[in-house]
């Protein structure tokens, strides 16, 4: 039965719940706290029960991090993550009590009390298994359930954390078993936009888009939801609403695609200057070079994203080129010197100035054209493309970091993204 | 078999456990963890396993107090308790980098991942079992296991504050449960003085003290030990060594009387002016009126500390006094207004302008003439006593607050205790 029937004879509709994540600019003080607790006591006037998951206020992970580095240089893993989880306890239980004060039932949860069980990983857990009977139980008898982000327990009962962006992961993961008709993920932006606001006044908030856009969007620069959380709803199905803690308003559902539904070509148009360019000139093109090259990486620890690598020309020799974060570069780099000798490459350059703008929408699938367009628009601009790569719903160019703004401009002119259903 | 047994052939005498405890002012930045870790190392190198026990760093419960004061005007016990419990956890780990940097293996366990069991009364929960299995196994593994003070788990499996001072208990309790041969609370004052050296300057560290006088000396404003802890050292049989992080010079040792060796008469003088004196004036002298009174006041959760009752006078009356905690003073004219009413006393007065002296020493038990002594030398000071009670081990005295300190050096002079072992 759930709360609130008010009369015992008639047979009352099963209770929808929801499960509500606020992120850290959402909890970042105590006013800031109070308005997000009126919210969730308003959600729950309105029908749905309510299992909220909390990040940790503001800058409190950070500040933590920076406590680690003064005490040590190189803070022990484990011990990291037993100091980083004090944050989301602050928050969710300074929640609750906000929560009690208006007269809601109201128990926090640690990630370990809400049964979220991860591998080992200390700093990257993966969730392995959640055990939300305690969740269950306090929502059968009325209460939020308040849950700490981003933190678990290990399958040695040690106290882990899931990364950055972990808490969208435990709150699409609580989302998922328990059957929770949506999860909102509340921000201090409005949605997910056609592109970066900040670069293109005009950008709009879009009301809707398949778990494959997110991904692709997520991966090249749209930093609204974490990649892992968009992976982890496709996979269990569930609807996603991001959505802002500031004005209340919807935002953008992210969910399965309707293939009833008319598609707009272009979603969005994503940019991210956060990564570097190396190129390794004239590989002799035979079998288990690339393996080489990325094992090597691979071995270092080295995120590489983006893989170019063309067909060998008349001499049999290639060049691969291939992108890093920045801060990955010097690494990188000494691994490719020792690879560069050991495969017999002509040369090894490399270019920190660089960016990529991506072009992501499922209607490109069925729309040839878009990246003769893509480049099209480029050209008239003067910018050159260094590297190309596609996906069937995304198309990437890097081109030199100045030229980063002035792209993504022209392309959400181009493709009319400021216009609802707007089509090139 | 202890770690660090030079040669197998040798059998390896049973390594000894050490339990120590270090408060919020010992490890108040990085500096004084990484100075707390280097003395851990250290007392591992003489030979013993060592469990650490600590409080949150400085002022870090303070803080967390006020922010909870921020979002709400009562917080939530249960909250507060899952709030405050973040200050440990960020010592606890601190401390395990620090440990680990100096190659000395070392784990972090919450109060609840150490077996604190409790009861459920948030904010002042008591203990009611010490399931310690981690923590052995993490010293046989030759760990040092560093464990959040001031903190359990309750019976329901929510989070427990033990209330202020709290880490001490906690500190005893593992040495009690796991056999430690002594428990080692280190702290920001070289060990138990004869007198406050603020206004005695001659005043000396006593370098023994049995549980009893340690008991009267907490509950009479010696603060060095929380009175629970040294209840619980005494009933289980654990030798204290108060002493200093700054100096790390032994201090004073808390243990069992010695009955072979000679007493000093007197161990100390304390003082405290933290509390407020009522009278309440002919009082009808018949059954069950005292317990009236003190019903009444207990039912408010007022804290009564000295009770003072004369016989009663040819008309069948007498005045009753006692002492309660300054803050409940408004309180506890309230409930006294109506009691009086009640039991038809002729008046009620009060005093919050008084402090209490007191002397402390097993040694007066068979020595006669310390009270008349102490009143003698208070009254050679023009000092008016207002209250009198005494115990087996003490003497106190309530006096106007401005005769405290005058009282206090008073009597330090007059039992000489400026000398090792002196006498009157």
């Amino acid at each position: 039965m759930g709360r609130g029937c008010a009369t015992p004879l008639v047979p009352c509709a099963s209770v929808s719940l929801l499960v509500q994540k606020f992120g850290g600019t959402s909890v970042v003080d105590a006013d800031r706290i109070k308005a997000v607790a009126d919210h969730i006591v308003r959600t729950r006037r309105e029908g749905d029960d309510v299992v909220v998951v909390v990040s940790a206020m503001g800058r409190t992970t950070d500040e933590l991090e920076r406590l680690a580095h003064e005490v040590s240089p190189a803070p022990a893993p484990r011990e990291m993550d037993m100091l980083l989880t004090a944050g989301e306890r602050i928050s969710i239980s300074l929640l609750c009590m906000a929560l009690i004060d208006r007269s809601q039932r109201a128990v926090s949860f640690t990630g370990s009390q809400a049964g979220i069980v991860t591998d080992t990983s200390h700093g990257k857990a993966k969730i392995v298994e959640v055990r939300a009977d305690r969740i269950r139980d306090a929502v059968a008898a009325g209460d939020v359930a308040v849950v700490a982000g981003f933190q678990g327990v290990s399958t040695a009962r040690d106290v882990t954390t899931l990364g950055r962006g972990g808490s969208d992961t435990t709150a699409v993961a609580l989302a998922a078993v328990l059957g929770a008709r949506a999860c909102e993920i509340y921000t201090d932006v409005a949605g997910v936009y056609t592109a970066d606001p900040r670069i293109v006044p005009e950008a709009r908030i879009l009301p809707r888009l398949s778990y494959e856009e997110m991904l692709d969007m997520s991966a090249t620069g749209g930093r609204v939801l974490a990649l892992r959380s968009v992976e982890f709803a496709r996979n269990h199905g569930v609807p996603v609403h991001v959505r802002s803690s500031f004005t209340w308003q919807p935002g953008t559902w992210v969910e399965e695609e309707d293939p009833s539904m008319e598609q707009a070509i272009i979603s969005g148009v994503t940019h991210d200057s956060s990564e570097a360019k190396i190129t390794i000139q004239q590989v002799p093109d035979r079998p288990g070079v690339a393996a080489t090259i990325f094992r090597a990486l691979a071995d270092e620890l080295v995120n590489v994203d983006m893989i170019v690598q063309n067909v060998s020309n008349v001499s049999q020799h290639t060049d691969v080129s291939f992108t890093v974060p920045k801060e990955d570069l010097p690494r990188a780099l000494r691994v490719m010197e020792k690879v560069q000798a050991e495969i017999a490459a002509a040369g090894l350059s490399h270019d920190p100035a660089i960016g990529r703008v991506s072009l992501v929408g499922a209607g490109m699938k069925s729309h040839p054209g878009v990246a003769a367009q893509m480049f099209e628009v480029l050209a008239s601009e003067g910018i050159n493309i260094e590297m190309i790569s596609t996906s069937a719903i995304r198309i990437s160019c890097v081109v030199s970091e100045t030229d980063v703004e002035k792209a993504v401009r022209a392309l959400h002119r181009a493709f009319q993204l400021e216009d609802v259903g707007g089509e090139a």
